[in-house]
């Protein structure tokens, strides 16, 4: 069996989740490539040997720009901030990588289509990080859209919660700074769900959006890893320059409506990406912080008897789900990574490209760039 | 004790309710005066005696320009299809009759306006049917917000669900025609979000909304009872002139950012009044189809003991609670029809205005009607 | 239409709930007869003349013995406590009255079936106030079964908690006196839980339980209002004679396992009258605090969309539902007894006897016998 | 860094379940040692050899008769089945290594005393596999508990309900023949609530139960994996030697009573293990398909503010969470692995004994046995 040799650039939050998905992946699925976990890249050079140990990569690199050209690396994967995906992806593509890029793509919506003209014209396979995508249960709903279950959609209600930042106190983290971050809510929960909208009932027609900040100025932030940061008593404030929350309404090419809400605001809601969708044949619901689980209802089952089911998407049936545990015994967070990565090696195997790749970055971008362009200009904005 | 006789207009869904908040309302209550049920008002004969001798009425009559001109009758009850609420509240009020009207108050905020200083000028009491705010939980919610324990308000994100018309044989009602109706999902659900919204955050600054009719011929129905009916094979068809789904967007003058969604066309929601509101303090939520319970969510709770909390509003500390029974036995729809009854028939005997009054009807009407013009217009419209 | 008139004895929390559903049955459902609140008995005659004013009662009485001659009586309702019923229920079954008794029917098996005896032989009709039953969700449970939904049942699981009595300074009322209540959780809860089991799974063959008293000593009571009381602080302490909690497990003739639970010391459960079923085909829950949903698990859907479904038992074709709201819209604890009523009322129009009667309260004084007993000696005691 | 050697007997469910946790461990949490996945042991040498690959060990042997004499490894870990427990533990001991040992200990009483003498004379370190344990949200109410949050415990109520073997036509696997299993559902799921039981309320006093078998005869199984099967057609039938259900009454030391059920014929319950505990001051309530969550009640709550509240223990602050993923980003069923292999290596390296271990297993073994005895007796019996 052959090999497929990683590079990836970036071991926080997402690093480590990726390294752990490599690390994983070939004990639960049969891949037709063993994946090698060759370099880890970090500009800080003790953090990142550090890490490189802990997660198990063979070596580690400070310079992305040095890990793109190495002959002996097949795949990055950019878990970087956002800011500097273009140019690495623009440099890997250059150097025939594939490329595993996570969301959002790019700040802007011409810098993420130049991303996909540069991947395109590389010829590379290229995948983008929407992980919600990889849930069973999400996949499920794929699933029976496509094969009918629903029926024709006329709603689609999605609502992505967090509370990680209500506390006036909380620091200027990066992802508060449009500069690095791009979009707060927006961009950074609000592109989640508009990835699942689009991936579920179709593309977007129209949408008009509010966005506020409640809280304007916060202490700058003297230390972060993951979601937390902790800043001191006496820090000096800084201005946040991304949205708190926003929200949009928007019409699918179908006639099917759409609610969306993205919020750092919601007390009480640690990671709450809701989606509802109701269709002429039935509904269905999905929280992902109860992600082994779907609501279905249908219009077709006997009159009495009708009701919201709670299907646990814990059996082997179920997308991805015979790779893992018995009926009833949960995966995590971290599985939706796996899954990812299984898909995407075995379309770089199978040479074909997979989904969700950077098309869906592109259209992803376009809308949210839509409904930015909507709060500004207060009016409604068509999609293309 | 002395009476107050009631004389009330309509007798099938809505009147069947406030009937039966009459009849029972004193039993529960200690009341400073006793309501007598003395005469139901419709306009067909032998139904209205028929329901007339159900319900307990003491007289039926088939005039309400008669009903209302009656030296025996204290207070009119109005529960008659809203096309003609505004004849009977201007004929009620110059006869000096006190005056509940089911919401909503009239089809234009024109007519709303000028029903309100008819009952204005003759200085009767006036409320209308904004039963939910008699629900005991969401009156403790409002108890809570006024007390502080939510802190500032940055969301309220309310949907009404329904779906008893989403199959598309369902005949055409008359809650499907505008000219009786004068709204589909916004006016007969929405309105009840949008006061609960006002009532509980505060006064909207802008709206801007999209609606939808996804199905605009339907058959003429042979038959309607409460919200359902029937309709013969051969039916001729007729056209939908209200929406099926409405939703918008709205910012409130306090700051909060709302969300809002009524829609007939939701599968598998039977009656889903729900709405969820985020303060800097915490979160409540609260869904009709489990009335006698609310959630909760304290920041202010010790860390790693956060989370909602499931609160029956059963207790005799709860509103309205203390009348009924011991702590775990719910109550019904009914009987927010009857905490309306009480409350109203104690502020006539108090000599003072209740609330909702029909100024909380106009500012209703208000919002509907911008909702309505930011639609036709496509555009942000302000609350004056 | 003929009359049908009522004698009413109690008046205090079940009291208050007979009369509520003597006075609205008729508003709600066609009956056969009028039933009329002829008159109200109590032994302390202010607080008997005002419960009958306010529930609207003809007249009071102090005298059941009185009550029970009176020719103008036809039906007797009993709810007065259980250490009462025996006389009444003889007396009135001479006289020739129909009888409705509340539950428990006795103290006793051996009063139990003297009563039983005494109602047959006198050719009267009777019921007993297993309320429950009347529960739209329940029934429906009762239909499923019938119909053959469940398949063969395995497993009845039932708990019945509350958590009125669990602060120690609560006072020694009547429900924890042996004398006066006969029994405690197991009587007043686990009697509701071992009629169910026995409608809905069949007979019981043996049980064996356990119980405990956790507080032995509380306060005397200064006053008593439905299940809340008072107490002065320089109270003298009485002996808790009955238990507070007691689980039992039992088998059924037909081979399924049964377990029980009743306590007043599940702190949280205000009244959680809780059961599942599971048998070969399928499972239902049920929790009364949510007594207009039921759950229901059907192993004949399709395999990947198995779940438990919410139903929601508000809907014309659910038991009892036609007469009320529009799906959606729930009902509350009251109506169980109106159900009663109607059910009651009818079946002596149609000459025939009602379920649950003496018969069903005499076996379930059986079990109920039976797990005292098993507790006493410690060991399995068969039924019969 | 030191290095510790892992020897791992059985790679099935179990066998898959520990070598993820010993792959992982490392990367998530700080140890003072280093984990070495050494060697994999099973009986046919085709299989064991490609799950040695896929799940990452260096070497596999087919004789664990020889694993356990081999000077480099430091730690045997036991998922074969319960049958082999006891001598694998006894040759183990003799040659100094630590043991972790899957659950049940063995297959009796005697058995498990003489395995917990072995270990402690040999002075190796031990741990069983009660993974529950190593779940945040119960070891969260571990602490709950101890801390007094609970107040005095009146009830403990265990359910531990699976369905899949609800089938008749599903195949006689090894779990349902006594000589290899032990026991059925009691041994399989009831051990793991009597466990917590035991280390949540304290020691059992003495028990009652009752079990039965519902299905007496299956097909022989052609093919297992996990907890899944196939048998053929033409299948002989063998006859099941185990408990499909068991339900038992305790009674603990220190006066709390308990009720326990563990089925495998529970419709829709894939994997339900819950427990709820009533103390004196409040109440926690878990469900382990919802393993990342947990209901607390406190009766310290403001009065009309009080309900279960659904922790999600997904924060740094929750046991073991620091470890993981940002709040509300769940982890699955294999975390307890990596939990409990985290807290033996520590242990080991720091030279105390763990918990649970084989003295937990034997005092579980202890329970099972009175268990056991009560129901062949039909009597209580007392443990000790």
């Amino acid at each position: 069996m052959g090999t497929l040799n990683i590079g990836l650039v970036g071991y926080k939050f997402m690093g480590k989740a990726h390294s752990h998905a490599f690390r994983d992946v070939s004990m639960f699925f049969d891949l037709p490539v063993k994946p090698v976990m060759k370099v880890l890249c970090g500009r800080d050079e003790k953090s990142v040997a550090e890490s490189a140990r802990k997660f198990g990569w063979e070596e580690y690199v400070t310079s992305w720009e040095e890990l793109v050209q190495r002959d002996d690396i097949d795949l990055i994967d950019i878990t970087a901030p956002s800011n500097v995906h273009k140019e690495i992806v623009l440099a890997a593509a250059q150097n025939g990588k594939h490329i595993f890029c996570e969301k959002p793509l790019a700040l802007t919506l011409e810098d993420a289509e130049q991303m996909l003209q540069a991947v395109t014209e590389a010829g590379v396979k290229h995948m983008i990080g929407f992980n919600y995508r990889r849930v069973p249960a999400i996949m499920l709903i794929k699933q029976m859209i496509d094969s009918g279950k629903l029926g024709q959609i006329y709603h689609f209600r999605g609502t992505y919660l967090q509370d990680y930042v209500i506390d006036p106190s909380f620091p200027l983290v990066w992802r508060l700074r449009k500069e690095i971050a791009g979009s707060g809510s927006l961009g950074d929960l609000g592109a989640h769900t508009i990835d699942l909208a689009r991936w579920l009932v179709g593309d977007f027609h129209e949408v008009i959006g509010m966005s506020e900040t409640f809280i304007k100025e916060r202490p700058l932030p003297t230390e972060m890893t993951g979601l937390s940061a902790k800043s001191s008593l006496d820090a000096e404030m800084g201005t946040v320059t991304v949205d708190d929350a926003t929200a949009f309404l928007a019409r699918f090419k179908n006639g099917a409506l759409g609610t969306f809400e993205a919020t750092r605001f919601a007390a009480g809601h640690r990671n709450m990406n809701f989606f509802e969708i109701n269709g002429s044949l039935g509904s269905v619901r999905f929280d992902f912080e109860r992600m082994n689980e779907m609501e279905y209802y249908s219009t077709e089952d006997a009159e009495g008897y009708q009701g919201f089911r709670r299907i646990q998407t814990t059996e082997a049936v179920h997308p991805y789900m015979q790779a893992w545990w018995p009926a009833g015994h949960i995966i995590g967070y971290e599985h939706t990574f796996i899954h990812e990565m299984k898909d995407f090696i075995e379309s770089i195997v199978e040479d074909r490209l997979p989904e969700p790749n950077f098309r869906d970055g592109v259209e992803c971008q376009r809308v949210l760039h839509a409904v930015e362009k909507s709060i500004d200009n207060r009016t409604w904005v068509q999609i293309d």
